[in-house]
């Protein structure tokens, strides 16, 4: 078998959500605890109903194409030719780093932490990863400065995912302003792979990477706003010259994507949809900050998507995880699983039910070493909109 | 960009395919032209209205997969940790060849004519490949000791599939036989790869290369045999030890494969479904072997799935098939896309109305320099059932 396979190591995250019992307090798994909107189905199961379920082109329907490139509206990536519909961002981001990158010569710089799933897509392609840390002490704020000294000569590509799984934390405008500058600086030579799926759960103000720097290209889906996790719908948005490579690996990877899914997102967009779910979570913030500080741990508040990390000073993050899901019911991901930088956290979903975010924050409360750090005591909530 | 993508040629199946006008005859794109059934989708919204759309494991459904695997019930591949569920066979395919093979030692034999995924594919991952052509004097029948005596050193795994596209061969018993057994002869290391996508349309005996030789993995889906092609939904069936390793791959490409479309699938297995449309496709070959015989053209006599080649002597197969779109309305395919071994052939899909083939076949005639081949003149159909 190829040993790359062999030598890759299987979900983390699954690993932990495995151990989950019937009866678990569940801030593990990413994905909404909404229901979705039903009535994208309906349209999807209108269209099968007349038209059967046929192959799209590879790159996807023409007109949801056409939606994606004008919902985003990006500069020189408005039309149907700058966007692919894919399997999801995950699809999209494996078809984006195979096409970029030349195994041969190229590296691939990801901006920890990071969910894991960039630099596994980039060991299986035998394309080579430098990882860049954002400070624990800046509560791992997106630091242009940083990135940049990171570049090396090899520097093919860098991925961000803004706002943040696993931290958070959105890029703002003035360190988005920063890089897109300094790499217009190298000749715009180095592609950025913005990773959008959290777009639509932002609380603070929104920074569109590809408006700032023209090689940009950006991963998005319906996963997380819609709901529509399990639908694997998503897509890449890129210039046109990119997009045309990419298609290609996309078909010989999937075909195309699923024409019932291509549909629903076809609906969305054409009732204009893709912020439905974009108040319920806006409105979360404030009482998940609030049980947060209660707990007395260290944590991050969330600049937008629907996590926080917590600080668990001096511990082994897959250690304690799997003893929280085995002995308190409570299913956590372990900080180590989105790089070295986020050993010693958790990182915690607060899609729950309200009481279970907050008795879930009181049993690692609990099980832990307890430390007043200055972050926790000193927390302002950066933009959080009032609910 | 990564050269091995730059030098990828897109798909010529649908290079073709695009010229296609709204009055032409369709005998391109490989898909039937029933409508499913719709009690399969009535089905997956009903899961959908209770459950939502969340993701399943990575690996998909466990009933799903235990349903699979039972359906087949193959010798040692009987049990849901024996199939990963996946975006239909075209990424079962692309997980199998990239977990299978090492691309700094191994090779992958392809057994042509042939779809062209499996050389794209094993090219993306940087993988070698050999091709070993049927004979076209023997009608491209599946012949085991020219598969035998194509094996390299590095030979370590052997794909083919079985009813065929293109050609519409089906293996026979006998030379099924003596590559299981050439094949355990070499100490079982080298993985057969069975594309058994048309399997539900096979109108001679059918062969289950899994039952014969251990080291066999399976490709499947259901967008042939259940008019699904656009759902995306297939799954790779194998020992599972190699079903371990490939859904690590599944996972970091796709993460699973869209809940929707396997609560199709689940309905489709649950009401032993997989072949209600067998019957349909049996009771067109007689028809269509007819309109081939008065073509007056050399065609191949198919064992199964959808499409019959015919051969142009002398021809360059796509010139003559963008010549056959533009100028007299006929979408066919040609052999080139396939590998050399067809050159000088059209690859044809019969799921058209009769009366489209009859006119489509009377229009390549036509245009065609006409020969009576010996083979068209002496035609018997191998184990051609009566509608």
């Amino acid at each position: 078998m190829n040993p790359r396979v062999l030598e890759i190591s299987g979900s983390m995250i699954r690993r932990v959500a495995a151990r989950k019992r019937a009866a678990s307090i569940d801030l593990g798994l990413g994905e909404p605890s909404l229901p979705p909107n039903f009535a994208h189905f309906e349209a999807a199961m209108e269209f099968v109903r007349a038209r059967g379920a046929r192959y799209t082109p590879n790159a996807g329907d023409p007109d949801l194409r056409a939606a994606i490139a004008g919902y985003y509206a990006y500069p020189g990536l408005r039309d149907a030719e700058n966007a692919c519909v894919t399997v999801g961002s995950q699809e999209a981001m494996y078809v984006t780093i195979a096409t970029l990158l030349d195994p041969a010569s190229d590296e691939l710089l990801v901006v920890e932490p990071a969910f894991p799933s960039y630099v596994k897509m980039a060991a299986l392609n035998g394309i080579a990863v430098r990882a860049v840390a954002m400070a624990e002490r800046d509560d791992f704020a997106f630091d242009a400065e940083r990135i940049v000294r990171a570049l090396g000569e090899r520097t093919r590509a860098v991925v961000l995912c803004s706002p943040c799984n696993p931290t958070g934390r959105a890029i703002s405008p003035a360190q988005a302003a920063l890089l897109a500058r300094e790499l217009e600086r190298r000749g715009a030579s180095i592609a950025l792979i913005h990773d959008e799926i959290y777009r639509e759960q932002c609380f603070v103000e929104r920074v569109d990477l590809a408006r700032l720097y023209a090689n940009t290209i950006v991963v998005g889906s319906l996963s997380k706003s819609n709901a529509l996790t399990g639908l694997r719908l998503g897509w890449i948005l890129g210039p046109a010259s990119f997009v045309e490579q990419a298609v290609k690996v996309h078909a010989w990877i999937a075909s195309c994507a699923d024409v019932f899914a291509q549909r629903v997102a076809l609906h969305v967009f054409e009732t204009n949809a893709p912020g439905e779910h974009a108040a319920w979570y806006a409105a979360r913030v404030v009482p998940t900050v609030a049980a947060l500080r209660e707990s007395g741990l260290r944590f991050i508040a969330p600049d937008g998507a629907f996590y926080a990390c917590v600080e668990l000073p001096g511990t082994q993050s897959l250690e304690t995880a799997l003893a929280l899901v085995d002995e308190d019911d409570v299913v956590t991901i372990p900080g180590i699983a989105f790089g070295a930088s986020l050993e010693g956290w958790l990182r915690l979903s607060w899609v729950a039910p309200e009481n279970d975010v907050r008795e879930g924050l009181r049993r690692i409360g609990a099980r832990c070493v307890m430390r007043e750090g200055p972050e926790a005591a000193s927390y302002s909530p950066r933009g959080v909109r009032a609910p």
